[in-house]
């Protein structure tokens, strides 16, 4: 069995970026990169907020990093002791992945002696606007110590500094009050200190940080603990959140550390009575898929109604915190599943932000519900028509991201529909939903042309999830999700509970019919294959290697007009395929493996939201093997390093959301084989040989089921909520 | 009044290039660079063949050029004497225009005295098949004198070598036959030379080259002279070139130089008769556009009739030596205006390779005819899919000239109806050209698409007159032109005469009215400026400097996908403006004013296809000064240093046909004001100041008439065809 920790043992500054993502904890309103205390915006230490965003000058609007509430470093005999500067004798890094939990120990050798230092803190999950962090100073011989502390509002930022007056003050309870740029919100925290020992307390003076220190002399392995809370509100949470952060750090140290932890693991414990899954004979698969889970737990916007789930987590600004189908194609999955209140809170932030979705689609002249692809507050377009920068000539070029990857709307009808069919909850279409889907299918409707010679609707001049291949026409997969767009429009248009919303009903039921009917979908050809677009079987027909050797420069953008990629069959992304795992009933067996096999080997797996469309896939097929390594790139998207952090210059390094929520799917649809044919749960388990019993939970039209799979058969037995 | 004669005197091996183009003589048959003899394919030598095309490996197919009968070079006293390696004492070269007769004359001075080389050559326009060249020596001193002539086959290729067989002879009458790679075509040429002086005649060895030599003592001060005569066949003329070559070497060789030279000027002189423009006050003016149109005699294929005339004339083997819309837009104004029998040839050239042009239609997926963007011979589009090379990456960029320029086909039938109306003559659409038109209106009808919620027809993802902007919609010259197809297809099919031509006539001619109807046609906006496509107005405003500015390589593309151009209004030619010059009728004289200032400081003018746009509708607004410059621009592309020799990596040096016809347009139609509205000849002079009398003939529905303009009125008289 799992143990449930990740250990690092040993120091190599190399990896401090990459930890960052694999150490973060997170409760959902904010995530804390799994950098050390005494680290700075050098290091990349983040505090990312949910749903707080801010513009500076020409950046992109990105998400805010908080000041951070869990700085701090030490002295000894008047010398700064800080990682990575000061070289360490031992070292580890520790995440217990099952509660949150960071744990840093460092010893350095001295001139005197050795003195380490432990530390243990997490971001409460109880209370989401709380951390806390226990700090255990020994030493091997008489050290003169300070321990200087407190909170940094000089922030790591990609288009910032975001704030534009930034208070800080160090009398008695630490606080920093700062205030955005653009929208003037308001970002509070404050930080109450506990020490039990004897000691001078100071006020300290750094720029943009509030700090204090404590100052004692160590007896010879004794431990000295100072315990930390810290509080963080913004305007967007309350009206004076300088108070509520102050009153929150003091209340919070009086209940003290231990029964904070207390609370926040058995915050932990409730999530992962109806999430954690078990295998047993394969560990490895086990932890990947468990640390998976976690990561989705940290940044499930548990607190907040109006909040979704950004591409890259609250692991820092990359991606803009923004809001991608990543969330109803990759991530929802697990959160029907498992904690169906959690899945509606993400589509009611589609809901809420339909009025973006409109005027986007206005924008480009079409009618209804064309939704961002990088969604902000109130769905704001935080994409760019220049994404990407040319590596040769540095200069941005125009990519289509925004304006042509129309599948994006599909994906949120997509979801709804899943939702509802999955919980039995159908309140979010009288919440709003019904008009989202009909807009939906409005802006398809609008976006549909035809030849004037020929009667097949279509769509052209789109860029599919293979995003290598740009402005083609009759895309497969949005085609198809287009078509759903318009079955589940019909079907709540003539939901007669909805009679009273549309005053054009009867029209809209006869423009969608037609639609449905008569929109184009790609089909197999003479051998099964079913083209990704029009013309695709006409390109290049090179390997993934060969376009590969073909970079001049490693960093260089594979898609675009004129990318290494661009007019071959290489692909960055399951497209076709992530038809095939949306609608496996469209074709036969047969059709899905030589579809499989066909494209697999001609695609790159460029974009985490691959390996576990084809790993599904692979599962519908009978084909576990091929499965398998496709799961384990999935669940250890952020455990492994070697992860593609640059697109083109863009660095777009942070965790992978849609990859563990993929990894999820794999195993519990994939290889547990959970499906709802014909309205019902049904469990058709294919585990990978090593597996050789699973165990998990899930939640079917407010049932809670246990799954207990051994042998490959499957024992489903209801359960009352625990 | 102006001595028809160009001349340049000294030597610069800079200019050997630019020179060959400038001093260039062709028949129609053949064009001649203006090289000297001496050189060879290192400095460009050429004989271009037209109508003749070969392809080797992965290089462009491309006109091939002939062995090179005019090859010839000094040897004094055992030392090789050429240009460029033996620097000239004194040295010109000059071109006469009127008779298309180069001249070049050198005098070199070396250890024991001066000798002097002059030799004048001309390809006949009486017979095209041959050449004559006149050399003649002389020395300041007893010199020990061989010259070396013959026929060099070691031709000047840029995707060759195309000879995959070289069989030379130079015993007797010295031979070469050739063979193409491609398609075995035999190409033939022999050489006699005639010598009236004592000396020693030797056949010489020289790789790939047919030499013989005549060697002699010069007397002080005497002239030696050499008169050679060479004949060209391929197998395209006749079933045995090399014997016709051979026959006709020997007969032109008994006539004598001067007998051909009579006769060669003749055959000018009768060209001149119909299109000689005399402008009284401005010699420049009258040169340069007297010049324009010795080039477009020079390769006007009288001789043939299933050719047209190549977007570079017969100056190389750039641009592939296809035809381009150059020909039906630009050029055929001047050939209907003063030799009719020409510009049916062109256009009986495009209703020749209908056939090619239906093939492309369908291998696109279109219905109809889209006629090759670089037309070769059958319609073979010789336009590749990577047509400019990124100067950074070295790689091919994809380029969509050939699939999206489909603005190719109206211009044919914009040319065939032009014709018919200027000419009278209606004899080509019983000879295929009404099946042309409908074919192409056909083309048109079946790329039309719709929004299915709306009911104006487009065209979208073209590329229009300006390439620096790609894949666009609704391109308003492209509609425009479109809609005229349908139209003049309609009259096509409504015109009793072709009743029985076309059986689905009923359905045809409601289809096309239906969308002569409905093709949404761009209108000016709020401030009469009709955007150039959907969305242009919405695009970066900057001035064609600050795009110049952000170059970072001087040869990088200005176009594609993110050339500096690309995104923003600056375009690189009339487009818009293109359209107005063909549809004064259109708007009013506001708009056109309005769009003309909107448009030409937004215009890089970065093809030779601009200027006389500009300068047509300048006069049609009654903007003579405006036009003045831009028309000295068209009339002198290919007398003026400076052209634009490079597009990314390709060189696409040559003469410039369009610009020489486009020249015309604006002498005859902008300043003359010749238009032939309400269908009869109307002359509205609108002369630039410095002309103060202007005379020409043209010919209207078969009659010639006298156009003779001063103080700005036209006496026009009708006259007998002299």
């Amino acid at each position: 069995m799992i143990d449930w920790k990740l250990k690092d043992i040993s120091f190599n500054s190399d990896n401090i970026a990459w930890h960052g993502n694999k150490h973060l904890v997170g409760n959902g309103y904010m995530g804390v990169r799994g950098t050390l205390e005494e680290y700075t915006k050098e290091q990349l230490v983040a505090v990312n907020l949910a749903g707080i965003y801010d513009k500076v000058g020409d950046g992109w609007r990105e998400p805010v990093n908080a000041p951070n509430g869990f700085y701090g470093y030490l002295i000894v005999d008047d010398e700064v002791v800080k990682l990575p500067e000061s070289s360490a004798e031992e070292h580890y890094v520790e995440l217990d992945y099952r509660y949150g939990i960071f744990t840093r120990c460092t010893t350095w050798r001295l001139m005197r002696g050795n003195i380490t230092l432990k530390s243990t803190r997490f971001v409460s999950m109880d209370d989401v606007h709380v951390g806390a962090i226990k700090t255990e100073i020994s030493a091997d011989f008489h050290a003169d110590v300070k321990y200087v502390f407190g909170i940094d509002a000089d922030v790591w930022d990609i288009n910032g500094p975001h704030f534009d007056i930034i208070k800080v003050n160090s009398n008695g309870l630490m606080t920093v009050d700062a205030v955005t740029h653009e929208k003037n919100h308001n970002v509070s925290v404050a930080q109450k200190v506990t020490v039990e020992f004897p000691c001078e307390v100071k006020r300290e003076e750094e720029i943009n940080k509030a700090v204090a220190s404590v100052s004692f002399i160590t007896d010879l392995n004794k431990k000295y603990v100072i315990e930390r809370y810290f509080a963080l509100y913004t305007s967007l949470d309350c009206e004076n959140p300088l108070e509520a952060a102050k009153e929150a750090a003091v209340t919070k140290a009086i209940e003290g550390y231990d029964t904070l932890l207390e609370k926040h693991k058995n915050a932990w414990e409730n999530l992962w009575r109806r999430s954690e899954i078990i295998i047993e004979g394969d560990d490895k698969s086990m932890e990947a898929l468990n640390y998976s889970l976690y990561h989705l737990h940290c940044i499930a916007p548990r607190h907040a109604d109006n909040l979704s789930i950004a591409a890259r987590g609250l692991s820092g600004q990359t991606y803009k915190g923004a809001v991608f189908w990543d969330t109803e194609m990759f991530i929802l999955d697990f959160f029907i599943m498992t904690e169906p209140e959690v899945a509606k809170k993400l589509i009611k932030y589609r809901i809420d932000t339909l009025e973006g979705a409109k005027e986007k689609a206005k924008g480009y002249g079409y009618d209804g519900a064309f939704y961002a692809w990088e969604s902000q507050e109130n769905g704001f377009d935080a994409c760019s028509d220049y994404n990407v920068t040319d590596v040769f000539t540095k200069r941005p070029m125009r990519t289509y991201f925004k304006d042509k990857q129309i599948h994006i709307s599909s994906a949120i009808v997509y979801a709804m529909d899943k939702y509802i069919s999955l919980t039995g909850d159908d309140s979010i279409l009288k919440e709003g939903g019904a008009e989202t889907i009909v807009e939906c299918a409005k802006f398809y409707y609008s976006a549909l042309i035809k030849k004037v010679c020929d009667d097949r609707y279509e769509l052209r001049d789109v860029i599919g999830p293979d995003e290598y291949h740009e402005r083609i026409d009759n895309n497969g997969y949005t085609n198809r999700m287009a078509k759903n767009t318009f079955r589940i429009a019909i079907e709540v248009l003539e939901n007669e509970e909805y009679l009273g919303a549309f005053a054009d009903r009867e029209e809209l039921i006869g423009k969608f019919s037609d639609a449905f009917d008569k929109i184009f979908i790609q089909q197999p050809d003479s051998e099964g294959v079913i083209p990704q677009f029009d013309g695709y079987k006409e390109l290049e027909d090179v390997t993934v290697d060969e376009v590969r050797s073909r970079l001049i420069d490693p960093k260089e953008y594979w898609g675009g007009a004129y990318g290494v990629a661009s007019h071959t069959k290489v692909i960055k992304q399951a497209d076709v395929i992530t038809w095939l795992a949306m609608y496996p009933q469209d074709f036969d067996l047969e059709v899905m493996k030589q579809n499989w096999n066909y494209y697999e080997k001609r695609t790159e797996h460029g974009s985490s939201l691959s390996a576990c469309m084809y790993a599904l896939v692979a599962c519908m097929c009978n084909m576990t093997e091929e499965a398998f390594p496709l799961f384990t790139k999935s669940a250890t998207a952020d455990l492994a390093p070697g992860g593609k952090e640059w697109a083109g210059l863009v660095y777009i390094g942070g965790t992978h959301p849609a990859s563990a929520g993929g990894a999820y799917m794999v195993a519990v649809e994939g290889f547990a084989g959970v499906n709802f044919k014909n309205g019902k749960l049904n469990v058709e388990p294919k585990l990978p040989e090593s597996w050789k019993k699973m165990s998990f939970h899930i939640t079917y039209k407010n049932v809670l089921y246990r799954v207990e799979i051994s042998d490959n058969e499957a024992l489903v037995t209801e359960v009352d909520d625990m």
